[in-house]
């Protein structure tokens, strides 16, 4: 069975991942790539990497107005498109049954509120947040068989959310207490130059940002609060170092009650023994998760310190973002509303050295 | 007037840049550089950067017999050595009135019983705790005049209490739940190769290490309380991020009450405006710290953030590891206690981009 | 098919990058992976990124005396052993019927003077050297259909051979005048610590080394000169920069009678249309090859520059040092020498960014 | 005695360098900063390094009809202009008695036709060309005592000069087959953002770029024939590598007859001995020169390697781009054309490690 994919938005990192991964799925076919500014040049014009792949496809721009042409060949949409931009394209995709993976936030929270307060706009089809599955496959695997509407999640959360799920899960910390640090490598930002991912401003960077409060701790508080089953405070700072991929979400809090390492490890093991792309690293080197390791892969790596000293715990989780934390994820979940193996398309290891 | 110095220990990172900085020293010659390993070799064999510097002078071997006549040759003493080395070579040089910079551990905690927590030792010359100064002007400029033994600050704890102290001295913020997340460069690990510094496995890297209690914290808690005049609690999660010098230390804290921005930054320029190396970064590109931007020099830039809906503050600190995390600091607190302009020989502009 | 393939030398970044790619390699099943200071130890001790695959795989130690049990379990032996050890292991695993390929210089000289000239040492087997293919496919490949014993290229000769091929072969430039000039990687170095892989003294460098003569430059000419049918005089400069992963040749040299581009990139094409994994780039962005949108894939990107004011023609050649230099060139032999597709296992889109 | 000094375009890296050198000079004041984008800013809106200099200062605009004003508060202008836009203000500043030191390439080339065939546009002022002198104090010391008009060389030439003077000189290799293979940090393209030196894209890049000519050769072909007395053809090809900042120039040569080391490093040393900032690095660690060894200071560092098998003879240079390839070399000039000790404000050790 080939399903035939349109990536909507494909000049970007993101979309650049997505042509990456489906390359090798060996149910899909790609068949549309559009990107406005690229419209006309081959794939590889942007996606140098691409080279030798994709043969004969060509950007096609995307309207509106063709977008109903467009359907006609794709089966399932990849909407790699800012925030604000798939909201436009999504109900008509819906309507004529094309199914839509979107990775932008458009669709990520389920209370219609939450976008005056996090993104500043009205969002114009609260009846579709109710139908969109958030597509964390770890915390909303049945809901996504099926699915029409996947709500990929953003990097920086899906790190953050992996970090604390097994503690939040089993409320073994104090769920007003929870502060992320996370780290982000310079993809992050996108393909777009701006001053501060200058190579020469951005390269040696430790730099906080958004400090004040980053927008994905709106999905991070969501997605906690449904799994403690009561409300979740979180609090969320971003800095921007010196790598190119990678996000590492160290989310410290502090134990409720005096549990040992093993008591707190067999939480992790019970929440992601059976997940075929979280892996935990404890005891052997590296020692920690380091998203270096999960490098061009879909897993996260997952682990936790206790300084008992003072009951601090911090949960740890690296990813690469544009794979577990953008389309590798997005791949996922979209396996799953397909009926395929989670797994396919994405069982590839990790580079190392990179 | 010409102080003749001695660096103990020169062979390494922080000796290399007290040699840097101390070149351009006005009143200090320096006369004896130790290294067992280089002994009889230029400076430069080693500190490549130093070719044309130091012409003439060269690493000699230090051993505790000979310690006495190499103090006839200086006057004070810089010590880059190992912790629990410095231990040896101390009591002697103050005996034979050599004053003492020491840059390791063993002086910096004031109670013996410290040493047994945090360094697995018994420290042999208890008494010469009581007398040593924690070498952080910004704390202790005046017991620094005139001082003979100085325990010059770790890097992360440098970074760490600039970023806290004017918050945890006007005791804003609950001082049981402290939690720093530093971020540190790999010339911090030093100059000897090591697996987890092998540049294949360095570069990219975002990684945890001690996470589950980092010495440094004994001396964040130590200046805290004694600034707080009560105890504080203080938990710290180091990370090795992919920069050469620099550390970042990102003190996540919540309000015990709410004051405005304004209020705060009132806090931070009353601690610092007098300062004549704590920078802080408000309003203006970049927006927050970045050690990026104080490489090379004694700066440390300082600031916050808040996040009102959840009362988080986090004070943050950029400093460059081996300057004000080390060798600058050092000739800081040495310019004090000679009596000195506080600045003399440190008062040099960052690089950027670097 | 199945077959049962032994790397021998596991531990190391060629033996990781093997390991990654035949984890992938849908006719082979890995049974033994030798290392001596990590027997007994699971893969992913070392190759972190390998988490999860290889389940139930250890290292275990290689002897000569246990070379006989082993060999039982292989049909066919990767080297990733040290220059000067491949030679003891090779004709005990031929004589018992394993196929071998040697990533190590010990069979890619014809000539076993030259290995006095480059390596010091009398070859023990001079009679193997002639019965060894040079395990490069652009020039080797009828050849390699099966082969026994194959010596796959090293990796700042895999560069320079392919960036100046199409030149040689059709005599095009002045073969008496040709300079390398080489930039590679850290990983070239392997993954033991070293003083100048140190992360702080490589991160950033640009650095020649061995500029006097470079062992590489041996197989370049011997390889060169058999392309050519006369003997040609090429001299190599390598540079470490400040990258991971990477080498870029840029073989610089003159030409004989004015070409102009399109007569030149005829020459390449050629060459290289048929070539799976060979890339030409001309014309659209990056303009020039660049090892970075390579990375992790068997790919060896390949252009020239002419500057027609001098004649000076450079020839370019981009690959990943781990894959086309080492592990996947190996794989590609492999395959030939079996009848396998070609490509299997090796057509993997490079990352970018990375 | 204190000279009145404007930088001209102070808002890029050349500016920014030229205000962090120029503040630890002692015979300087700085009374003008111009940039159009930031007039009205502090300096360290855009210089982050530099806050806490410069107290007090503004970027100003600048435009030719308030030139006339702007003069009056300035003995010497630094015009860190874009090529082509110093052309417009330079007559004017020297007809008022300004003294200009340009670092753009407006000046450099002697004979007018050049600047058809390498920048396109017809000298506007072919008499001051005959007038500026080649800021380049290893060549032009003499003729820069006094000069009025000096302009500063690019510092891809300032790299491949240096490598090459002792070679060229003394006429010991083939004039006419020299081709440098130069290798730049980022920092090199300037300070506005763009796609190739964005940070993903940029980071870990080795990088050909005008591979086909590039414009600096025409400085080092028009300084090398002066000093060789007769026409040198050299070519030039750039690369893009993964450091902030640093020019390593590798000038690959043929030697025209059997001179061992020691013979030519006499000519190294004849030719820099008494250069207070040209250092030769021969038989020591590093071995050979790095620009990572120079970083932050107004060295180069020099040297050789001869490979005998084939008369090759490579020739290096290594800078920090930004100093002695930009600002460090124009105060250097400035300082002997206003008849100061050379080394005033530049005898600062280059930073290790960073």
């Amino acid at each position: 069975m080939t399903v035939r994919v349109g990536v909507l938005g494909g000049s970007g990192y993101t979309g650049g991942e997505l042509l990456r991964l489906l390359a090798l799925h060996p149910n899909v076919e790609v068949t549309v790539v559009t990107s406005r500014e690229y419209a006309g040049k081959p794939i590889h014009f942007v996606h140098f990497n691409l080279r030798g792949f994709y043969r004969g496809l060509r950007f096609t721009s995307l309207d509106l107005d063709g977008l109903g042409r467009l359907v006609e060949r794709i089966d399932v949409a990849f909407l790699a498109l800012p925030h604000g931009v798939s909201l436009n394209y999504t109900p008509r995709l819906l309507e004529v049954g094309v199914r839509v993976v979107d990775l932008s936030a458009d669709f990520r929270l389920r209370n219609p509120e939450d976008y005056k307060v996090w993104y500043g706009f009205e969002h114009p089809y609260p009846d579709l947040l109710s139908k969109a599955v958030y597509g964390m496959p770890e915390i909303h695997r049945e809901e996504l068989r099926g699915a029409k509407l996947i709500a990929s999640p953003g990097c920086n959360a899906t790190a953050s959310i992996l970090a604390l799920l097994p503690l939040v899960k089993n409320t073994v910390i104090d769920l007003e207490r929870i502060v992320i640090d996370v780290k982000v490598g310079s993809s992050e930002r996108g393909s777009n130059p701006a001053p501060g991912s200058h190579h020469p401003e951005r390269e040696g960077a430790m730099r906080p940002y958004e400090a004040e409060g980053h927008r994905h701790v709106a999905e991070v508080v969501q997605e906690l609060s449904l799994v403690a089953g009561k409300p979740v405070r979180a609090s969320m700072v971003p800095h921007s170092v010196s790598s190119i991929r990678g996000v590492l979400a160290s989310a410290h809090t502090w134990l409720l009650r005096d549990l040992d390492d093993m008591e707190l490890l067999k939480l992790y093991v019970e929440t992601y023994s059976k997940e075929p792309f979280v892996r935990i690293v404890r005891g052997l080197p590296p020692g920690y998760p380091d998203p270096k390791y999960v490098i061009g892969s879909n897993f996260a790596d997952v682990s936790f310190a206790v300084e008992r000293r003072v009951s601090r715990v911090t949960g740890f989780a690296a990813i690469d973002n544009l794979v577990k934390g953008a389309a590798g994820q997005a791949i996922q979940a979209f396996n799953i509303s397909m009926g395929f193996d989670e797994t396919l398309g994405l069982r590839i290891p990790p580079l190392k050295p990179v």
